[in-house]
């Protein structure tokens, strides 16, 4: 069985979406546009929503000339809430911006508002620009966050157990509210925090919300080892996703658990009737660009000059991996789009322009279905994180068209069995630790 | 014309409200409970609903016995946005444990979320128990934390300011999001905080979420004076709302503004068809009272032992204000409602338990109705920050009773005539500031 969600974001991840005529580019400050997303999702009975956050206008790639960054996920979430039953809602929160009180709340209370279907993305941020709107000269270094992020998620976890399961039992006559002594302070003491406790906000239903992790690093990937209860992570092709996964589990099994963790790769995908209507919308999509911009960026990527390069020709040959002096990663995805795709300069672009170093899938329903099929069976994934390029149509398209193959193929499915984010995802409530 | 807000809190202002059979005890994490209670506001044409917030369990008289903190605010807010089309939506934000990104971006999020009804109620909080769970040893002192604040509301509104009104201009084939240089960073540094900007969110509906404040010191009086749009205030009867009323508003024209700065006391209200009847309803929550519990407290309010004193017979007389030695503004209050009410033990204990220092008025809808019109006619109040003793039935009791006799006087509403907080309150939109 697939987990799916979908990674809802701007206009769709894809970077000119929002200059497609029928793109929402107007309503992102809109609460109703995000809600009927939600819902056109909850049709397709996916597993969860996940709202990604960032700290400062234009992080991740949205900015520049498309846009800034808009609602804050957390604020928006008990509307989403309400407007959907059944579906799980993930949002990204920063150890490195919260403390954890304020997040075992927040996210507390969006679990009893939910019915149990929340889940949070612990991230440790990443961008300068982020520090300096919450205090800091610049970003802290990496192993300062990732230390941060452990005593975040520790603390924010024994906040949610300070409360016993049935603390309340409201008996009116005796004037006793919670059963004595089932709220306990925590009494928190680490590097980084202090937090007495209690929260201030009964056990939520799924006991703690669902936490999810999306490092990539050594120190990330044992963050999410340790405590994430599912993973999005970043695969290019099927053999990358199953070193990460084999690497992942690994590491879980290591921490000595055995919850299943499912590991839910990015996925862009353009869905036509015909291999050729689908690869219409990607071109589409990919005509929007604004080719200087994309350009100029291309070329910081690749560190030369390609602002004269023929737009619709194959990409000229580039330097190998090592001999490249620039950031490594994006150079190598870079190598690899060319190496598979044989891209024209503007096909590239638009790769970049959409999931970057996430997997695209181009193709008819059966087609999509069939790849996913296949990183499912050969260890490459437990599901996936939809990310559609444009929205609402490649969501759409996605629902009414791959997720009906999924569930016939019995991959995905037909309706909710479970009530809460925990139920979707096959995890069990956590035990309340004392 | 009156200004009316709700103040929602628990299963209502009476510390033993939710020991009646009909509370909604079970209900406190339940958003439909509190949406039904925003609807009922709604439809008596109020000006906003008021949540406050705490950052310890059992902060303002919750816990112990009763209930302790639940939902959080901020998450709550944006399924009241939803579930209501012209109400004004205010939630406390505390100064002290927030930062000025996080409340700025939070508030600007709820307020395109709810077209523009949103409200803070900016406070500096007091428990250490609060301190401690966001990492500080005890409750920073008052002065530290009103120099924050100061600091904190200017970083706010800079960052609100920080996009221009018509920042987006959405050219699809231009590829401009927003208008060039409509954008921009605040640099901000100062004692507490370092916030370059821009915010993520563009500049709210209403220019600013409405800033309201609460302070009772001199140091509160004076953020207010500065910066609120409208003040809740703690007035025991119309002398001392007269002389706070006076107070504030001298300050208020000597910072040099002219807005109206509407002032709303805390009103508790027991109203019946009979003044019989509505005492009845008084006497029927003071009964639910834990007597042992509430004489302690009331021993350590007034310093000397009455565990023994006859609960239905009149109050004895205390010493002095001169003489007593603990804190005063409680004592004081305990000596003015033994002065002007001469209550029985029981009926004190009652008083205290529902509202403290703030205004009781019992009796019919015409009785109440006059004495809210003294206040607003006798330089006392602009309106009223409702305290329902108990949840639903004090607030129906209100709306449906209170409601029609003030605007059968002309001196409330029959609809609205704005769509935004802002309108509600006769407050202009602020302007940007470059
Ligand atoms: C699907 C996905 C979503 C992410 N969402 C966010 C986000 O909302 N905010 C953020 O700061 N980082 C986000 N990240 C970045 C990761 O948290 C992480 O920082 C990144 O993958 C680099 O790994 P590292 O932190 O281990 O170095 C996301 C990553 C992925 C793959
Ligand atoms: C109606 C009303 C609501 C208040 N709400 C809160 C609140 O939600 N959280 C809080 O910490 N303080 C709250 N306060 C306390 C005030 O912010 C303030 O701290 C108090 O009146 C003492 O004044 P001072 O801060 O000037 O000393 C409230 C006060 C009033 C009158």
């Amino acid at each position: 069985m697939l987990h799916l969600n979908v990674f809802l974001f701007g206009c769709g991840h894809h970077r000119a979406a929002w200059c497609h005529p029928d793109s929402a580019a107007e309503r992102l400050g809109d609460i109703a546009w995000y809600e009927s997303l939600a819902r056109t999702a909850e049709r397709g009975k996916l597993d969860a929503v996940f709202f990604a956050d960032g700290h400062s206008a234009g992080a991740f790639g949205m900015g520049s000339d498309g846009p800034l960054w808009y609602l804050e996920p957390l604020t928006m979430l008990s509307a989403m809430a309400r407007a959907t039953e059944r579906i799980g809602l993930v949002s990204t929160v920063s150890s490195t911006f919260f403390t954890p009180f304020h997040a075992a709340r927040m996210l507390a209370s969006l679990d009893h508002i939910s019915g149990g279907r929340m889940g949070w993305n612990v991230v440790t941020s990443m961008f300068d620009a982020e520090a300096r709107n919450h205090g800091f000269e610049a970003m802290p270094d990496h192993a300062w966050r990732y230390a941060r992020a452990e005593e975040f998620v520790e603390a924010v976890l024994r906040l949610w157990d300070s409360w016993d399961d049935n603390a309340l039992i409201v008996d009116r006559r005796a004037g006793d509210y919670v059963r004595p002594g089932a709220v306990r302070r925590i009494d928190h003491r680490g590097e980084h925090f202090r937090v007495d406790g209690p929260l201030t906000v009964p056990r939520p239903p799924q006991g703690h919300p669902v936490m999810f992790q999306a490092g990539a690093s050594e120190q990330g990937r044992d963050l999410a080892a340790r405590y994430a209860e599912a993973i999005y992570a970043v695969a290019y092709d099927l053999p990358s996703a199953q070193a990460y996964y084999r690497d992942v589990k690994r590491r879980v099994r290591a921490a000595g658990r055995r919850d299943p963790v499912p590991i839910m790769p990015g996925l862009v995908t353009y869905v036509g009737s015909t291999e050729a209507e689908a690869r219409a919308k990607q071109a589409e999509l990919d005509a929007l660009l604004p080719t200087e911009s994309s350009l100029r960026q291309l070329q910081t990527f690749i560190d030369q000059d390609c602002m004269d390069w023929d737009l619709d020709a194959p990409v000229p040959p580039l330097p190998p991996l090592d001999a490249f002096k620039g950031p490594k990663g994006r150079y190598a995805t870079i190598l690899r789009i060319i190496d598979t795709e044989r891209p024209t300069l503007r096909q590239l672009l638009g790769r970049l322009a959409a999931g970057g170093g996430h997997c695209t899938m181009v193709g008819t329903p059966e087609q999509i279905a069939d790849r996913m099929e296949q990183w499912l069976r050969e260890g490459g994934a437990d599901g996936f994180n939809l990310m559609p390029p444009s929205l609402p149509h490649s969501l759409d398209d996605f629902i009414d068209q791959v997720v009906p193959v999924l569930q016939a193929r019995g991959l995905f499915r037909r309706d909710y069995e479970a009530g809460t984010l925990r139920g979707h995802l096959g995890l069990a409530r956590p035990v309340r630790k004392t």
